[in-house]
């Protein structure tokens, strides 16, 4: 793993899952990774993972849906790690939220869409705005099932979801001629986490049920590593026996 | 046109296209038309024309982003209007944006969510909370090209129309088996409006480029009475010279 | 009834389901019907219903594969109804099959296209050519769920069903501009038939849980109806309890 | 390179564009690499490079649109290369047709949907028949731009890309479960083959406009790459610079 990393990759949304696994496979890459979550202790044990494997990293507690936020944690990798922003990967999410219609508060739209929506737009711009400067980055949004299918009793989610589906299409065609790769990716199934091994045990004792995360690292690196000839702008990720 | 309507249509987004003929094919069409819109002056006239064709209507300056005064409005109908409420179009828009993605402000992101998501969701709330009482209704949501595709330069617009769908879609299929029908139409085109004109005067040198609200208005009363053996979750709507 | 029609509605694939409803919902509205299917028996009782209701219908037993039997077929309308071409339906399909794929014949592919492709393809060119000379008319295709998903064992039917959607749309953009409106209808649903009556017949106790072919009918004649400022080119049609 | 593969690769509609390029690539995976094409001076020098370079490979001169032919050839793969079939990659076409739709002969669909449609069916039958022995495998179809929009003009060349689409998303759903990978790339954008160069000089001056055949088929390897806990059923591949 190299130390002296001159590229940065920026992972908003850190958590023990997607979030961790994506930050620590671009580390191996060779990138200082700048890690953005809500509560700092998401971050601790990742930026520890990374170091400890003898990469670089740094922890910014960020709420991506506050504008000020979001800037000032833009403003802190400047300052604390070296190199030019050359990949930022969007994870974040108000969490899942299934309920029937009309017992859903109006908080529970508004949050959604605060991060899936405005904090993925503030994300993108901050990402943007250094990635103009080299002409050369990669952009990829974290989406889901419910990214292209609205399903019943996900009337919070599902829209906060097709809306950072439709950001990515639009930054896409916009960035592309840039030579910046803005992709998007539908994860479509159950991601390994302490939490959803807790939430369903029985479906983690049989492979090819759920998606490792590691896996969904190595699909955006991969992303990440396609010549502008020939760039994914949307892939899906599905474990083999998901029923879909 | 029967007066003594004992259902209600209520239209929100009402303005000088879409709106407008919505509300009139619905009072034509025998229903108590409640028209919201964030100004009086949208309102006035549209009133005017279908108490003058001898049909009842009663205006409710509404912002559908705010939740307060969504209810206000549901409250002022159930007090004026006599009857159920059977039919709910929403039609409102924070308005288009295109834009240089690093040109938009904050503010263009959350206003157009502000109407086109939570105002969309908060009024599907209270129109629901009505039908679901009755155990009938229709509810249609007004979409657009960018409800499907994020074009270049609508990363404030697009994400805000792909959530509206998204809404559509979800309660399509928690409330069709409640015998509630959700509709989404994708215009996918200019409609004429005095501002449109006024905008590309050529547009409307020719027929069939150009989409005709009276038209679109025309389309919502079909969904509406369509059979529960047949319902439309999505039509496209668009002028026959249209390229797309 | 009016029974001096001067224009003429054809219908591929009359059977005892939606090919019937639709040829008696146009023949009400005026149009002299040509009824085309493989099999004479599915014809002579449409044409009699229609007949005694005081329409004007026609037979043509036609193989829609086969481009001889296409062009006999027009001949003969030409020939038996006055009027020109306005209305073309195409409903015609080498009937269902889901089977484990390894199990398929060549066979089974091979008339699921001859019937759904070349057969879509010679029955749209046959109406276009009538259709083109008094620039109007309505073509429309009848789709199913597996139009726009390939779930398992359907891969004889999806691939037949998927390509019929491309041609409609291929030649609502081509023929748009001609003054010629070509849908697709995604029948998302079991069709109430005596065939599928007799294979399910538990699904027929309740309502909202089965499409009715009359019902469809009038979707498709108000398609035909909609002005050209403002064309469907894609509805769905489904039951309100349907799951989706 | 290996040349001791113990496994093999089948590649359909090998020419100067992908297909030479995705067998180049399996070969330097260490796959014996079966080539399949209509005419053998496609294949020859494809052959040659492969085996100049170390690898193994061996033409089959084959029409995928006729049975007998696909399963000579599969039978010929059984005898002169040494493994078992974990890759397949279905890459013929009948060949870009863009005309007025009243222009096109029944031959022309035909023979678009012969390769596309039945030779596809024809291909993964007998490749899939090889994988469920081992439980493993990967079968990959290229699709197009036309794989999910009918444009005009294109009404011979779509419905057999749509086909191909459906047909590939109904076998990940049934294969998927046996550990088998199914997986369709929509190559959206002009592909650089001696036969583009000629036609549209001008594109080629300038990158990041054209699709290097070389990255497609890094692309397919890395599909075949990934875990069954996350695979990609569909991704799109497009030149940076491409308008969509």
């Amino acid at each position: 793993m190299s130390t002296n990393a001159a590229k940065i990759a920026i992972v908003a949304g850190v958590g023990p899952g997607t979030g961790a696994s994506v930050a620590q496979a671009f580390a191996k890459e060779g990138y200082a990774v700048a890690l953005l979550a809500r509560r700092t202790e998401s971050l601790k044990p990742v930026e520890d993972s990374i170091k400890s494997a003898g990469g670089i990293a740094a922890s910014f507690p960020t709420d991506v849906s506050d504008e000020k936020s979001v800037q000032a944690a833009f403003a802190g990798v400047a300052e604390k790690l070296p190199g030019a922003v050359e990949v930022a990967i969007f994870n974040a999410s108000a969490g899942f939220v299934r309920k029937p219609f009309l017992e859903l508060k109006t908080h529970d739209m508004e949050r959604s869409l605060s991060v899936s929506s405005v904090g993925a737009f503030l994300f993108a711009q901050a990402a943007l705005r250094e990635m103009v400067k080299h002409k050369k980055g990669t952009l990829i949004f974290t989406g889901a099932t419910a990214s292209t299918k609205g399903s019943a009793q996900m009337a919070a989610f599902a829209p906060a979801k097709f809306a950072t589906r439709a950001l990515a299409q639009s930054l896409a065609r916009e960035f592309g001629p840039q030579n910046i790769h803005v992709a998007h990716a539908i994860i479509d199934g159950i991601i390994d986490t302490p939490t959803t091994r807790q939430w369903m045990p029985d479906l983690f004792k049989e492979e090819g049920t759920y998606l490792d995360p590691i896996d969904i690292a190595d699909a955006y690196v991969a992303l990440h590593k396609q010549n502008p000839s020939c760039w994914s702008q949307e892939i899906d990720l599905r474990p083999a026996k998901e029923k879909w």
